[in-house]
Order: structure tokens, then sequence, then C-alpha cells
């Protein structure tokens, strides 16, 4: 059925999506009511049309300045720097930042031909060296993965000189594991990195 | 942001999708293109207007018969009867069933009171009774669990009389499986239905 396999190329585009899981997706479309398909694409259009990229620092707002950016209440002197929008949220969660962010919305990784100018890096610069109010500190929260570190050490170059502080967030080992199955590197840098208690 | 919240609990309707899949998808969608969207939109309103269920077994088609129920190669003789439409593509690929079928949309479940009204088992009995050419053998392959046996002994007592024979799929060990990790009901079954070499 020529409808169906349009679908279900459609469905394997998201992200983690194999055949199966497209088929149950798509059976479940074609079991559901005229209503609820209505209710999905009504959903879908409005999160396109309502929500873009704040114009400060690249998250996704309904406004064109995030509520984030938009609070005075915030630290302007810090930022946070960001691979995904989804980031913030988890940072957000621990209360434990009360400054600024920025989303590069991705990696740089020269393996799959990733560079700089694809990512929001060069709208970084630009809004460190503008900054009304002057950036103290950097804080490099990339993913603790080779492209994730890449991208650290690219930026640390770049930023070096135009703030005070740069820092990369910590590495060691999570609350809850278990030190036996902790990969050794974890467990490394969770050694160099021991606080005195 | 509203729009992302409302999106994110259509996705949640889809079969195993869970929270963090979700705003993994919604994400997908903030990135993607909008032409990349609009493809998807329009892929999923072709879904819902191309596809009904077939008037004679009722698995999903693109026609008012379906092209199996059309076909003058097949045995009109054997109805194999199925709980899902997905479930004909996996018989259909065994190759070794040149018969009719029948889908019930679902199983006989008492305990989420789901009768037999709720499936399409007074079509299949009227199907039986006014067919052309006599109806030999149901064959019956609802899952094996608790509600697909419900609903094979279900049939059973209805159907018996209409027809000749009334037949259950094969219980037994599955191939690549590991006799040591069989529970023990399949292992029963399995010893139940040996066949000789």
């Amino acid at each position: 059925m020529k409808s169906l396999d349009r679908f279900v190329r459609a469905l394997r585009r998201l992200p983690g999506v194999g055949p199966r899981q497209a088929e149950r997706f798509a059976a479940y479309f074609l079991r559901a009511s005229q209503g609820e398909t209505e209710e999905f694409i009504s959903a879908l259009s409005s999160l396109k049309q309502d929500i873009k990229l704040c114009q400060t620092c690249f998250c996704y707002s309904e406004t064109p300045v995030c509520p984030i950016c938009s609070d005075s209440e915030r630290d302007p002197g810090q930022i946070c720097v960001v691979e995904d929008p989804q980031d913030i949220e988890a940072i957000e969660k621990t209360k434990a930042y009360k400054g600024m962010y920025h989303v590069l919305h991705g990696a740089i990784s020269p393996l799959d031909g990733r560079g700089a100018q694809h990512v929001k890096v060069r709208e970084l610069l630009a809004r460190v060296q503008n900054a009304t109010t002057p950036v103290r500190e950097i804080i490099i929260a990339t993913d603790p993965d080779s492209e994730g570190e890449t991208t650290a050490l690219y930026l640390a170059d770049l930023l070096r000189g135009q703030v005070e502080q740069i820092t990369r967030i910590g590495y060691g080992v999570p609350l809850g594991g278990d030190i036996d199955y902790m990969d050794e590197m974890t467990l490394g840098y969770s050694l160099k990195g021991r606080t005195k208690i």
C-alpha cells in the first residue's frame, strides 16, 4: 500500500525509530479516530508555527527573547554553553545555576564534516564581544563524548582572553552509580577531581 | 511552552512512547525543515484518506476489497483468523498459506471489558454462513496469550458445525530458540506436539 509505505518512510526519519516501531505507529494512526489524527496534525502545526529560536541564546522560545534571557534576576556575567535546547531543562532542574545559556545546536565533529560554522559558535563570540554587562565566565557544558570534548577545546581556544574564566563541567562517578561497573576513564577523572570532605 | 506540551501529549498516545522519547521526537520536529514537516503531515493525511478496511476480511486496503480477497488463485475454502492486520503480513512472509484471512481487530478480553461484540466475530460468522464456496477450514491464529486463547476457544464454540475443521496454530519451541531458556508451558506444548522424523 503506497500511502502506508510513504508514511512509514516519514516515520523512519524520527530519531531511533526502526522498521517495527514505524509500523506500530502507522497501525496506531490507522486505528485512530479522525478527531485524534486531526489533533495530532494541529498540535504539530502549532509547534512549528509558535516555537522559534530565542534571538539571544538560541533555545526554543514562543517569544523573540526567551524567558531566561529576559529574566533580570539571572546573572548575565555567566554563560553556560550547551549542545541542545533539552540540556537547558536538565541543568535548570538542578536549581544550581542562575546564569544565562547559549545553545550551539550540535557539536563540532570533523569526522562527520561538521565544523564550527555548522554550530552557533560565531554567534557566541559576537554575544561575548557585544555584551553590555561583561561576561565573567563561560561554562562549557557540552556532552562528555569525543564531539563534545572537541567542541569544548575549540571554544576554550576561541574565547581565551575574551572572558575572565572558561570552565568545563566536572567529570566523575554519577550518584547512584556503581564503582565496580564504572569505566576506567570516568573513574580516573573522578580520582583526579576528588574534593576534601 | 504550551505548543510543545500539547504536541508531547499527542505523541504520548503513540504505542510505547514514554516522556523521553516524546521529547526527542518533538525536538526532531523543531529542528526539521518546513518541507520535512509538511511531507510528514501530508503522508499522514493520505494514510487516513486512502486506506480503509477491506469489506470482506477487514484488513487495511486501498481498494474496497483487498488484493488477497480478490485473488482468484487463493483458496476461499480456508480462512485464517488473526487479531491484527500486521499478523497477515507475518503469515504471508512464510509463503506457507494460500487461503483467505479474517481480521478480528483485537481479542476478547473479559477482564478489560472487551467482549465478542468488540471484535469482528459476528462478521466472521456471517461470512462463513453466506459463503458461495463453502468454507472447509477455519485456522485460528490469534496470539498465544490468555486473550488470544480465550478468543480461540470462543470462536471454536461458535463455529463448530458450521465448517468441516477448526484448527489452532501449533505451539512449540521457536527455531533458533534455546531449550534451556524456554518456559515450561511452551516446552510442554512442544513435547505434546512432537512429530515423527
